[in-house]
């Protein structure tokens, strides 16, 4: 029986072991996160573990809700030392839950703390915890430089002014770059509520009424510009699902002046607009360089009374399982049929598309760069171990897993940085499988290698990252 | 080289075998079967092993045509013995089929036969097994009380007079409880043929004419009360695929008319009427604490010719593959909305849909019951050991696998109890792992606790059965 | 730690290397492949081991794209020494891809060189083997008969004139039998620009107009005749979407006389006619004994400009996910229901719906054959290690594995025959864990039938392929 969490966690081969060894300090390229840059500017110590762990996480208060604990205790009114009890008490049951080991490879990494976290040793692990905290060590850039993190990318609406992102970049204390990425989902969802008020920040932060179409693609592309300026390399994009229906110029500036005028696009309107939109941007990326991840799968804020009381992002999506090959083939064909697609990084959430995904990359891959299109890490729901085995086998199976741009934590936290070590310790393992069961030549050289770059060395490429 | 079915079947570290050695003696409550309550009240001795196995287990027919045998020697008109003959000879042909472990299970089971059954040991297992059905022991309740069975949940109509239910209570020599559960599917396939032969058995259960769907209503909500009193706890609807498009009661009125009067419903008319009938139902059990359970995926009678001439449940169903997440989504969020979702286990067939509602569960928890929202384990052609471990892997990703209410029959056979054992050792088999692994920490309180817990205890409060 | 792909390669267990011992000189029945029966009489000595895997693979042409090498060195005008030195530098990328195998499993098997390709290796291994190409043994009928290959099934269009085939047949020197299967692809694909085309092709090669319904379903069923004398036993049919829409003869006419006039048929007249013509040759292929079998999922031709520059079958096509099951119960259901369903095997390319088409089988069974409808093994972009364990698992959970007809290379390359050994060594393996777990008895004459079965005899018996 081998020690729980030990120092060859998930590693069952000397193999294993040996790539692990090789690849394990390499730095985190986070090109893909949600955390925030006022809070990284802000550098705040936080208040004790309970607001480092459950402020925010919607994966735990998700967990917390299937055990059957009171509201009260996830995002209510209860006390923070009586949310962390509640938290720990749940623990055990997270048995074969990803959240049972993130949680422990955050004690151990951040605290040292080896001890199974539940109800019995709660108290101690809260003292323990607190003391360290208010210790020091625990600010927001004091956690991304103990975590080797090179670089993070922030997710960033076009209408942001990216103050934090500058006031970052003048402070030379701070090694980690921290960049912004353009996800202009707003932009995208004509049909929402949200449009017109997202509409008239933009024009704020432009300084100029929008009443067109072509008024607001010169607003876009001048925020591209002002984005490229501020570093970016990456964009974001929710498609769920994807859109394809082709409109002309004059078909989108009737669908923006309807929309203007309060009235309700059709389906086939909106995604018209969608489609065309965003074809404009993903030229503007080719152009520059940079590259367009498309996450495709949730299906977001189901739960109507939770919505009303607790608004998005509390723990309420699922998957959906629409289908997604023939749109995104058109999508992406028709961008490279006009040499403008960019590169880009396809994302499912439902792992009945693996295989899809997986299969669409070799579609239109180019030497422009190694593995242009790329097979997204497993992601949220998916992001435990069978996940990324899953993810990581169907990409060696139909792509070049060797050119992997690997993970990305896609945190709200900034504990969430042992991820990266997780899934270090499952692509070694799967390669030494490979190489133990004489799949593949025991060439160290070549291996150390591949699990570098998948790692840190071919997202530092892929993105252009700057040393 | 393990024995054959041997001792430690399935069970491959000391975790596992330990873990399995403290919840195999756990009762088994088998809250979803389709046993007859008729056979179990008349408690007839079987004629032979022939009649026990063959006489209506449509996995062993399908299993059998998949071999090549001739029809007349499955549901024909060959001798019992010839029957047992054409199946010992198909046994050799099932490898790495659930059937073949069945089989021996239930051999080795309730016969102490560990010999395995083919052509060649046929006449043997044919003498041995009935001299011992000969000798007693093989009756349902019988079989129903070897097998440690604290309760069963049969499956009936809601015109059903459930008179042997109440001659099975009446009895106190039988220590099982066996109770009703509730399944309105004839009441929600309005558009199907048998609507109005099942209509009126409902008008004569109920002893008055039902001729607007508010007195459809009237009369279902009057034998949710009786099945109630009958002990009822849960509920059962096949819904493939997913209904869910609202309706106004008077709409309801005009669509319930229009059927009545003969004339043919648009599919929309029936997907309103299946909704809202579904709707106020499910608001009931949730007032009554009853479980609402869901399946989802079978494609029924594809066979034309069979169906002609064997009708329903004769081993020609197989797999659909239609979109779920959606409607499903909105069906439970529309009763969560006012405070009327019931527990509610969702079940699915495709396993291509284990992720999508593996995740939609977490939508819909509330501190009612541990894990409310239940992931059904694996069914019908899933019930192997790739599928329920898929679905325990599932489960644990994405819920909270430790609160899981276990496995369920399913079946129509007397014989099928070892199912239970079989999902044990394969459930203690993979939390084994995690613990041999360093996964989870080898805490056998907690870890006994779980795998007794999700045998019989986490079914036994879930359903609130009393002791 | 195994040596790379050394004697036992993907063989763990002492079980599975006795079933492979068993079963690896069986025969090869290669009863779907695309191999070139022009190139099989001409039988000429290849120029180079360049022109032997690089000059029409287009699984290696997407790998090579996926690492980002030019054109030039894919399609392109490169010299074939720089194309060869530009695929030996991809190979260590390969890692997890079935195309590391494939290549080293054809150096080992034909060439005799068991060290791995590199670029490192790259000129020793041009050396070495352009020298034993010049020597001989290399040419189309030396690697078929080198293989052990008893028959081939080329892919053939109703209007091809089979000269080649003829030519081979009166050649006595050559002992493997090749033989053509019917691919009406052309025919069913009613709206395709190449339909007119085709069908005055048609014309020629039948000596008559056909200018109705009646005429072309009399002209193919003539060419059915000269396919039978030409020894054809399988058939073959590329359905993404499968096809149900009924339709009247009178119909069929209206449709036919539409396209002839150069109008475009609307989706339905397409899926009519598409459905009928099937129906109509599937009867044909029943009462001939052929096999119909059906290819379900790829989405062809993603990458315009590149199909533009080099066509079709070049490397971009990839995986469609459309629904399947419904229409493909009809259509199945509507020729069994006239006693009129030929054997029948069902290939997915997508592998959610692996479970779709395993469950599909078992509704449509005869006595006729052992396992009338089969699930076609895994497949293009499944065909690989995963792909095959997930295919094998499917059919043995779902059908009769024992009975399974096996595999087949579906290539175009003389080289690709070891795919069969890799398959012998995937299910010898799956089989030796199941035995060697006690998931099933240790009885070799059985197991060793069982794999003997897989390999060669299945097939041969199922396609009435004479000795």
């Amino acid at each position: 029986m081998k020690p729980f969490m030990g120092e060859d966690f998930l590693l069952s081969t000397e193999t294993a072991k040996r790539l692990f060894a090789a690849c394990k300090d390499e730095p985190i390229f986070d090109w893909h996160c949600h955390l925030s840059p006022k809070e990284i500017y802000e550098n705040e110590t936080p208040r004790d573990i309970a607001q480092l762990w459950l402020s925010g996480d919607h994966y735990k208060w998700r967990g917390m809700r299937g055990v059957g604990v009171d509201e009260r205790f996830i995002t209510g009114d209860a006390a923070p030392y009586e949310k962390f009890k509640a938290w720990a008490a749940c623990l055990p049951e997270f048995i074969g839950n990803p959240l049972y080991h993130w949680t422990h490879l955050e004690l151990q990494r951040y605290f040292g703390i080896n001890e199974p976290l539940s109800e019995k040793t709660a108290d101690a692990i809260w003292e323990k915890a607190n003391a360290q905290i208010k210790a020091g060590g625990f600010r927001p850039r004091d956690l991304i430089a103990r975590s080797n993190v090179a670089c993070v990318c922030t997710t960033d609406d076009p209408a942001d002014t990216l103050e934090y992102h500058k006031l970052i970049a003048a402070d030379d204390s701070f090694q980690t770059k921290v960049l912004p990425a353009f996800r202009p989902d707003k932009a995208l969802a004509i049909e929402a509520e949200a449009f017109l008020p997202w509409l008239a920040a933009l024009e704020a932060v432009c300084g100029r009424e929008i009443k067109t179409y072509a008024a607001l693609k010169e607003a876009l592309l001048e925020r591209v510009a002002f984005f490229a300026e501020m570093g970016c390399r990456a964009t974001d994009h929710a498609l769920t699902p994807v859109p394809y229906r082709r409109m002309t110029e004059h078909e989108l500036e009737d669908v923006f002046a309807k929309r203007l005028s309060g009235a309700a696009l059709t389906p086939e309107e909106a995604e018209g607009y969608r489609t065309e939109l965003l074809r404009c941007l993903a030229k503007e990326y080719a152009r520059r360089g940079w590259a367009m991840e498309i996450h495709i799968g949730p299906m977001r804020n189901n739960n109507t009374k939770m919505f009303r009381k607790i608004g998005p992002d509390a723990g309420f999506d699922s998957i959906s399982d629409g289908e997604v090959a023939f749109k995104l083939s058109r999508l992406l064909d028709s961008l490279d049929a006009e040499d403008s697609l960019p590169r880009t990084i396809l994302f499912c959430l439902n792992p009945k598309d693996n295989y899809v995904l997986g299969s669409m990359l070799g579609n239109f891959q180019s030497p422009e760069a190694a593995s242009k299109i790329q097979f997204g890490s497993a992601w949220w729901f998916n992001d435990n171990i069978d996940g990324m085995r899953e993810q990581i086998r169907a990409l060696g199976n139909l792509g070049v897993l060797s050119k992997f741009v690997g993970m990305v934590t896609d945190s709200r936290s900034f504990l969430s940085y042992p991820r990266h070590e997780y899934f270090r310790r499952i692509i070694c393992e799967f390669i030494g499988d490979l190489v133990e069961n004489g799949e593949y030549p025991a060439d160290f050289d070549t291996l150390e290698r591949i699990v570098k770059d998948v790692a840190f060395g071919n997202a530092k490429r892929y993105f252009g990252l700057k040393d």
